[in-house]
């Protein structure tokens, strides 16, 4: 398989920041967690049609599970696959949570940090692209206990340094993958780290 | 209390339709399964401000659990409080689920069925309003069991009929609440019915 062979993009998104980047219909996308305890979070447009997005509400729906899996697609807020998770030796992301957002932040008594949010609007921005409505991601290694009386526990990834998630694309996408800047609570192992994009061709 | 008085608006849900209607700041919305088994798609924008709405993510993301409780909050997406959960005798609502739209229906091979989606912009454009993205209900009554796998099951509502939650706005809302149509699945015990909305003055 191509995706084995010399990726025809490779991204490196240091530490709290993300990268957009475009894919084609067919395309293998691995996000790899450079150096362990890594979240990545992951947006997804058509970009055919950017009003169509990747969403974890309707992934969720359509597989009847709060977790992603091998062989299954993601999909958008259409009811449409967008990807399809081809290998995922980690099996733990997360698809309740919402992007980090300087709210958050403020809340934690902290102004001017980092953010997925921010980090996705200014790459989205370089491709001259606002989406009307900022969409929820799915957070790639996020480690999030859900304990039987329904309460969510996040904990530090289980990923060690070349963990990675193997995606296809089934449509062209315009992609952001931010390297989670979250430092005060486990989500990234308190250490906000890189994180690597591969694009291979489809064969 | 006032909210034990008399309503100052009494909204009847028919089966298979939804409402809209506007409450002040203070007030309190008592949504009440009229017989017993129906589930309520409930949403809420900030009237001052509509691109502000409830969110069920956001929800989640504050309460860090998957269910609402009693004496907290329901958040919008800029993860301010919009509501305030003041009684709940069910306990039993889901936030993960997406509306029902006619791409929902048309995976079981039927045409021109109602649904939570269609219903909820009809009842929007008679206000003049069509969101730029159609957003995630809080699915009041609706019984999900989360199983240790993560697998997601629908099962009937616990509720009977005149059980109720009463929630209290903290701004100026926009509401639509949908008498689901769902009648593929167990979510409205196979039998779709009514919806009824109470309103009471702030005292």
């Amino acid at each position: 398989m191509a995706r084995t062979g010399q990726p025809v993009q490779r991204i490196h998104i240091p530490a709290r920041n993300a990268r957009v980047f475009s894919v084609s219909k067919g395309q293998f996308i691995k996000v790899i967690d450079a150096q362990g305890k890594q979240v990545a979070d992951f947006f997804a447009f058509n970009d055919q049609d950017r009003s169509e997005v990747l969403s974890p509400t309707y992934t969720r729906s359509a597989l009847g599970r709060l977790y992603l899996e091998e062989g299954k697609a993601l999909y958008s807020n259409r009811r449409r696959p967008l990807l399809m998770v081809v290998e995922d030796p980690v099996k733990r992301h997360d698809l309740l949570f919402a992007a980090c957002d300087p709210v958050r932040y403020r809340e934690y008594g902290i102004e001017n940090h980092a953010s997925c949010q921010v980090s996705t609007l200014s790459a989205l921005r370089e491709r001259g692209f606002t989406p009307s409505e900022f969409p929820h991601p799915v957070n790639l290694f996020q480690n999030v206990e859900v304990k039987v009386d329904g309460s969510l526990s996040i904990h530090e990834p289980v990923t060690k340094a070349g963990d990675y998630i193997l995606l296809r694309a089934m449509e062209d996408l315009l992609v952001v993958v931010s390297a989670c800047p979250q430092d005060q609570n486990p989500c990234n192992g308190w250490n906000p780290t890189d994180v690597m994009v591969e694009v291979y061709g489809d064969g």
